[in-house]
């Protein structure tokens, strides 16, 4: 098993896979992309999914949830829109949840719950059930390896481009592949956010083996962006394996260390477009945090950090205003000792000791004004460390969010 | 005892108070007032104290909770500077703060320990000892009860108003009285917030009584204003009661509530002119939660509604979009059935048993446009309730937090 490199392709370059993408009318501006279908024409085809952790959770995200459950974990096509949630919409939301299910397994000949569904976009609003079903034979028509890029453009919402990656790795002489696409950008808080992604892998993997690795891989990505601290009604993140590389990954064994990481590489390259990404943003901001006396600590003080409109308002700015990084280091509810603290901007010290390192403000504004931005604090307190990734906090971010629904 | 009215007045209304401030060079703005100083001459004058609960608190936090337990409660002044927070300013910014409070306590004859300081601005630049010292003797022969009105003017930072408030109530013919002043506007949230705010009362109070009032009345307000998220590194709330009318206030008696009546009147007072000045904002917003089936469901759905930026820009837009109301809920971590809940934003239902109500949406955006709005939620499981201020997100917010420090 050799190293995953990224190739070229789109979510069907993994053997077995299809898509296609229409402009159903569901976006408030005519023509765009909205809807967009995905299947896999392997029988035995496993899935895994993650979900949101908040209460109000969308109709799709309890009916796929279901649907994965009920059809323990295969599944042969995902449907998702953009443009509107289906989210706070009651029994009628469900009911176009499901039938929207229906629509696409009676086309594919498939039992309902092999079929997922997702949806971003507005909430409250109901989805109207015609404008999804009306184009799906069109679009059935369409599925092709090459029409599946659409997918991509076409869950975007807020999202200034589509964010999608491949990963290959060779393995006896053949490669498997993965696979990724998502979509931010505002309400992203870890657990999860308004984050939908769905990656595919022809490799051939059991569903328990596949919702662990997914799970394992979410953690040490999805969940460690943030850009608002909103947690969405819709966050879904879909795994799904084909299986027709033949490629067997399984637990215990050297092949879930090679696929853990692959996975794991490409959710956290689409995770921090997501955070490059996120509404208004300019700037990627990396918090890394080490010196922590434990793991939680660490947590903790890079979550704050990213968290606090202050600082990610500073760095908008480039203003290295560093005591405002110490200050939400503060309140995090971290255990630290604050004159043992030194803060980096890049490789620029801000902060030795807790106190203003007497750095160059210019040399400052230059490390402030790049494209990505590292903030890293050492707290001086033990060997443990946390990273999290988030943006800055910019007028855009108002600009989209004051008139979002109407 | 009567009722609790609004008066004319300012920080020395209550007797035995004198006040003045100077423009001591220590904002960016040349000539703007900067320095306070506010003494009483009740020499048995006592004062409580409720601070920043951040791990990285200011230098004159940390001397002024000293100086409470050295002089037992004992006050007798209080210095104040605007435009340097002496925050993470190590060893040396612990020096400036002590021989700030010497200096006063020289000046004026006092132990050093019956000097309080309080300091709010930039955080982590040094501040100039020589900058607050200069001016004391000059600031000294200027306290009188009508210099006493620039206080609220020169603890302002980004506040855009001077923020006080003078209550008095009638006790055996004469009058008692409590005054209060109070600054923002950025890093306010409970627990406390870049939030200083001044006190005062001539009704005759023991400390620790005083102590427990204080602690009971700022939790019914300053503790439930959210601006930003941010705990400050400054934050301080100081009540001082010179005695001067001779009215006392005992726990267990008539005179315990009477007093807790008007401090939490005062305070809440302050606590809404905090949230409505909140940086950049526009509208004061207060959420309100009921039929929560405990206090703590309904404490965490109002800071979660209250915290979330979506729903502050949507209130920004006067976009009527209740669904991210129901979204932040939904992620308090507080347990509530989303089918049965109602919203509303004044008097205007918007969404009823979790989805939408059919309302008038221009009657909803002339809702929303007004200086006042109240987000109501009614959770229908219960009948416990809480409410939180907080202010709309804007433009504005980014404008001045981009380019706070430089």
């Amino acid at each position: 098993m050799q190293k995953w490199e990224v190739a070229e392709g789109n979510l069907a370059s993994p053997r077995g896979f299809r898509g296609a993408a229409a402009a159903a009318g569901i976006k408030k501006t005519h023509g765009e992309l909205d809807l967009a279908l995905l299947v896999c024409d392997a029988p035995a085809a496993t899935a895994a999914g993650v979900f949101t952790t908040n209460l109000v959770a969308a109709a799709p995200v309890l009916v796929s949830r279901q649907n994965l459950v009920e059809s323990r974990g295969r599944c042969r096509a995902i449907l998702v829109n953009a443009g509107n949630a289906n989210a706070c919409t009651g029994r009628q939301g469900l009911h176009t949840a499901r039938e929207s299910a229906r629509a696409v397994a009676r086309l594919l000949s498939l039992p309902p719950a092999q079929v997922l569904v997702a949806s971003t976009g507005v909430i409250g609003v109901p989805l109207d059930l015609g404008l999804v079903t009306t184009p799906l034979p069109g679009l059935v028509g369409k599925l092709s390896i090459e029409n599946a890029s659409a997918v991509a453009r076409a869950i975007m919402t807020t999202d200034t481009f589509p964010k999608s990656c491949v990963l290959r790795s060779e393995v006896g002489g053949k490669f498997v592949h993965l696979a990724g696409i998502a979509k931010g950008s505002g309400m992203i808080h870890p657990h999860l956010a308004t984050l939908l992604s769905f990656l595919t892998t022809d490799a051939l993997i059991g569903p328990r083996t596949l919702h662990n690795l997914l799970r394992a891989a979410a953690d040490a990505s999805f969940n460690r962006v943030t850009v608002d601290g909103d947690t969405s009604t819709n966050d879904t993140v879909l795994a799904w394996a084909s299986g027709a590389a033949a490629a067997g990954v399984r637990p215990g064994n050297a092949s879930w260390a090679w696929f853990l990481e692959g996975l794991t590489q490409l959710c956290q390259s689409l995770a921090k477009m997501i955070a490059r990404d996120g509404e208004g943003a300019k700037k990627l901001i990396v918090v890394e945090v080490q010196g922590a006396r434990k793991h939680s600590d660490a947590e903790r003080v890079a979550r704050a950090v990213a968290n606090s409109p202050l600082v990610k308002t500073a760095v908008a700015g480039s203003d290295a205003n560093w005591g405002r990084i110490l200050c939400a280091a503060g309140y995090s509810g971290a255990v630290f000792d604050p004159n043992k603290v030194d803060i980096h901007v890049n490789g620029l010290l801000l902060c030795r000791d807790g106190v203003d390192a007497g750095f160059d403000e210019a040399a400052a504004r230059q490390e402030l004004d790049g494209k990505e931005v590292v903030l890293r604090l050492d707290l001086h307190q033990g060997s443990a460390s946390a990273r999290i990734w988030t943006c800055d906090l910019t007028h855009g971010y108002i600009t989209i969010n004051a008139s979002y629904r109407t």
